[in-house]
């Protein structure tokens, strides 16, 4: 029998602001009163949590005054052992942000953006978080004429350039996450996948301050494969933070409980996940549905660390099992692997082989045969995990 | 009154395969017969444009020989003066690059894809081409435990590597441009949007040698808006080259006459390419529809070219208008050209600056005129588009 | 030199929710102060609006006694003549519809939706209303496990069937008119398109006093053609009201200005209703940006007019040109008018036809000259548009 | 230990196009040799299928001489005892219906389509089918101008209802089942989903004897819930077959194996179908995918079979489940069929109510712990599924 129960090394963090929603959205009002900080971190606790993430304004949800709200959450971090890995400012609920912050036409408004970043910094420094994330959400524009791309992208990086100077200078122990939407609540946003925040990185003047907080819904949203993603942003060393939840392709960010939408996709990022590298926190960034009670949201919590740890025992049996391992051969899978050309091999020689293309054309890579062993993991058919 | 007669120096181009598409689809047999593309060099040639492109196969439309096939291209262009200023490989029509070509998990595939890039290679400098695209429409999966996404992009980027070097070894007068593609034919398609590219090509060898051919249709299958896409290119320095053409958002590759699908933003595009210091040909990557008869293709080409000019003069006329001008300065878009921080300015001069965030929050940025604006040029009712 | 202002008779018609739109959003606070209904309805009727419309909510914007809110209005509309043919109820603000109203798990939430409507009813009949419009934007779920989907369709039919009756018994001049939705704010809604709903109606007590009132947007977000699905409604006889605006595809619902989405399609649009039989008002259902200012409100709803009856003078324009009139017949578009079988004809009389299939498939349709004089009418650069 | 063993009373059956597609796709030519129908009787008889389904060219895969194509097929039929549920014809292949078949702008090319479906019924009738499809994928327009969509519905519903009289003429047991699509292989599709179906065929001569056959890709391409979906046409006694298959969301048709899309909503599905009333065969329309071998393709067919039976057997114990069922109470799941009126009562009586709206407001549904529960069950974690 598994145990599904979390624990704090499986490093399972949340946002204040996800169990704390209260479900005002686009065409209604909260359907439940604002969450005390405080609870929050003593019922993640109590859940198994590793720690709590938050916005700068997200402190002030139910205490206004910012000294007595920062104290509290403190007194409720040491009560509780939980930690603030990561931190981000809210640029965009305010109307001052309405036309972006970073990137707003209005300069006065940029100027005040980079201030309200630096002041969350000093408190995410001293809480202990180490990753800053970027969600530029309000970067954006909703017609052609109304911004000059690349001149935002030129502000966009003085601004994280300014702000990374600023890290730097006051010596903190913080790395800058970017995270990517495509659209909502701007018609367009800038940088809106992975692959365009990444190349935005490159352009910076600390590029290897700056990686990514990639989040499961806003690539599926533009209906890419987010495991792919993943191992792009891998692949080139900037998987810095991790939002996980669910959507179901491209309409309104759902912010739905991680696996409650492309579950099988979400089988194959925690497979990675666990496999590739990753060694930060996994952290939940949904939202509980509008009919859910306060009591509801505690439920909704609990189901987005029980998910991965369903999926994380179900990658072990899959990458445990003999038969998977017969089938990856068939498949060829890991001679992808091997490069191209062999050692000392040139072009010239490539150049001279012999090939049978029709031969070569006609083997089969067999991968119907390993996906349906994937899917028999998944669903918990295969031999071992049934009686 | 205007002329949109296309002209040489509009660096109009067209691939051979696209008015030389049969319309043979994945639920039908081709509607038209194979076109020579020594007609197509001439028919383009009678209509205006600049040059053609071309993959290997697609020489060998009606004549099998290869050589044959060469000096019969070769002489309709020296006859009509028409230039081949981008190639190609097809590495997707044969099943031996079912798996993908540069990523295939059959090694001897990858080889194989690499040989006939480099024998294509030689024929595209020949020709005096600059620009020599790689669309990897194969390179990808659908299943999540086919494919080690990390290991394709270790592949890919071998591949990549090795031509280029070949390239400057040979000493040709060519650089390369990836096109990349979200889905269609594969599942999942390595490289998916503009984004995805840049960033792979910052991981290259010979990344100078590097960059983008972005097509219309494939950036709005991810419902991303592609003149932003194009902004982004252009801002990091690698719009190579451009495939031009219309789409109808997400849904299957439709390549639609350029500007038969978004106009709007087909409008904001040839603005930005205009404007935005591209130089390259205006490249159509488009297929005529499989209702359009033999004569009809050279109809549909037409209309390529006819919008692309009635949208530049569109944009001239845009710009140059007085009212548009005091539009944009008071939605104080050229502001966002001003960096946010005044030259010699530290970030605790910054600090302590005072700022009225409600007064800002209430100044409007009056886009909905400008984007008026924009719609009035675009259908061609300001006051001196008309009688 | 043609005008584009908005007089009464082209029967142009505004929500006060519209206009009246706070900017707040799923991310964001309010960027604009509560608009007064009076005030409304006078700045719309120097723009040349016929009417206004509303939820009952609404009208309690500023003023929350409902009788003395009630009698500013009427006074507001007898002082600038404008009418109000359609109402609505606000069935998704109040959290006690967040499993929606006429399908809410909860029996005591059903009925209290269906006495909130009755009492709108009331007040839309005393106000001249001949259109009452359920958007069920809260029927629908977000888990399979949920809601039961035939249940809910039972219930929503009672509700509809009720009130209905209650409408007949009271001897109203009101028919009811449902607005499709696929999804926002619920993961999945019920009725999710044009067909949906159509095909609901013909399950109901009094089908002949129900119809259809689409939006433009929401079919777009299920990426369908909206006029395509205009037509079919029309021949069902069911287009009962229609909401104009504009929309990116498959995304958040943006309801921007009308043609302010895909120009083209809303040119196909008008040139249907304008054509095609529908002769109630032209109402815009669009959300003002949320940069813009309170002045800059009533630019934006002018622009929807504006768009209107320049794509309504394009369309004149279209039909008259010889040209077209001319690709038309060799499209044969009229054609397809004829019936299959001439009168008298029988299938055995059919079946002895004698066809040449491979010539017929070898005829063209001549469809991208008519798709690009289309695109020139669209663009206002045909002869007659140009001096 | 369960068996997934597929039986005859499963009543499983395959299109011949599925296992004998040949990969031929928009991008690439055949992967795989024509597969004989006499040979996919058989193997899919061994692998437990009820029945065999074919349009009427599938027949001539490899045999072209239709007489001795139906004998052989009928006597694989016979040494195999596998049934002929469904018959289909294909109007979609053959350039000739490049405009459409029921509404080409081409009136012969409606006749010759009318002629080809009579051929066809003549054979299924004979082979025992019970249901015919019509699968209008060329029935559609790629541009505004180019389509009459009312006259393209008018010759829709003549061409069906012509048909419909053929069957009642010579007495076959056969009733229609009209497929939706949004789209591909035409940019937009008459009767895009299963509502504009449903609407239609109400319009029939003979509705009672047209009924649907909705694809789960189909719906998903337009990014509806097909379980909801499949509820609507069950709620109006229209589920005539069922076409299963795997998709993800909004992009080209993909065609995957059942379940291999979105497995939850595969599993709600199965769940409905098995619960619901719908005693049809469990037809599978997929395509191997292209990397599959010859062999390969026997592998995705019984994934299909084996992805159906796992979810029965799933919908089964979460039906059973004793917390599920206190789930489903807490959550008033059953609530919704109670009507919303009491017998007897009026509105009047209703209007009397005493309904405390912020109490009701603050309940919550618990759907959270529903939908978790659902996921255990389907990804096998439930108590009585582990060892």
């Amino acid at each position: 029998m598994s145990d599904y129960t979390p624990r704090p090394e499986d490093r399972f963090t949340f946002g204040l602001w996800t169990v704390g929603w209260q479900a005002r959205d686009q065409f209604g009002d909260a359907s439940r009163p604002p969450l005390d900080p405080v609870e929050t971190v003593h019922r993640l606790a109590e859940l198994g949590a590793y720690g709590v993430t938050f916005h700068d304004d997200d402190l002030l949800a139910v205490e206004s005054d910012r000294e007595r709200a920062i104290a509290a959450f403190r007194k409720a971090l040491s009560e509780t052992g939980m930690k603030v890995p990561m931190a981000t400012t809210n640029l965009f609920t305010h109307p001052v942000f309405k036309d972006g912050a970073f990137t707003s036409n209005d300069r006065d408004v940029r100027r005040h953006a980079l201030r309200k970043v630096m002041r969350n910094l000093d408190l995410a420094a001293e809480l202990g978080a180490t990753t800053y994330v970027f969600w530029g959400g309000r970067e954006g524009a909703e017609s052609g004429a109304a911004k000059d791309i690349r001149a935002a992208l030129s502000r966009y990086k003085e601004g994280v350039d300014l702000l990374t100077s600023y890290v730097i200078e006051k010596g903190y122990d913080l790395r800058f996450a970017i995270e990517p939407k495509p659209n909502e609540p701007r018609g367009d946003i800038l940088l809106p996948t992975i692959g365009h925040a990444l190349a935005f990185i490159n352009e910076l003047e600390h590029p290897e301050r700056v990686g990514l907080n990639p989040e499961v819904g806003h690539e599926e949203m533009a209906g890419l494969n987010f495991a792919h993603g993943i191992a792009q942003a891998l692949w080139h060393g900037k998987l810095f933070h991790i939002d996980l939840n669910g959507q179901h392709g491209p309409r309104f960010d759902q912010d739905l409980v991680f696996g409650h939408g492309d579950v099988k996709n979400a089988f194959f990022l925690v497979d990675l996940l666990e496999n590739g590298g990753y060694d930060g926190p996994r952290h939940f960034d949904y939202k509980p549905v509008r009919t859910d009670d306060p009591e509801d949201v505690w439920v909704s919590a609990a189901s987005n660390m029980r998910m991965y740890l369903i999926l994380k025992e179900k990658s072990r049996a899959f990458r445990a099992d003999p038969e998977v391992a017969e089938a990856l051969a068939a498949s060829r899978v890991a001679e992808l692997s091997e490069p191209t050309l062999t050692p000392g091999e040139t072009l010239a020689d490539l150049a001279d082989d012999e090939f049978d293309v029709e031969a070569a054309a006609a083997r089969g890579f067999h991968f119907s045969r390993l996906n349906q062993l994937a899917m028999d993991h998944l669903l918990g058919v295969r031999g071992g995990d049934r009686a």
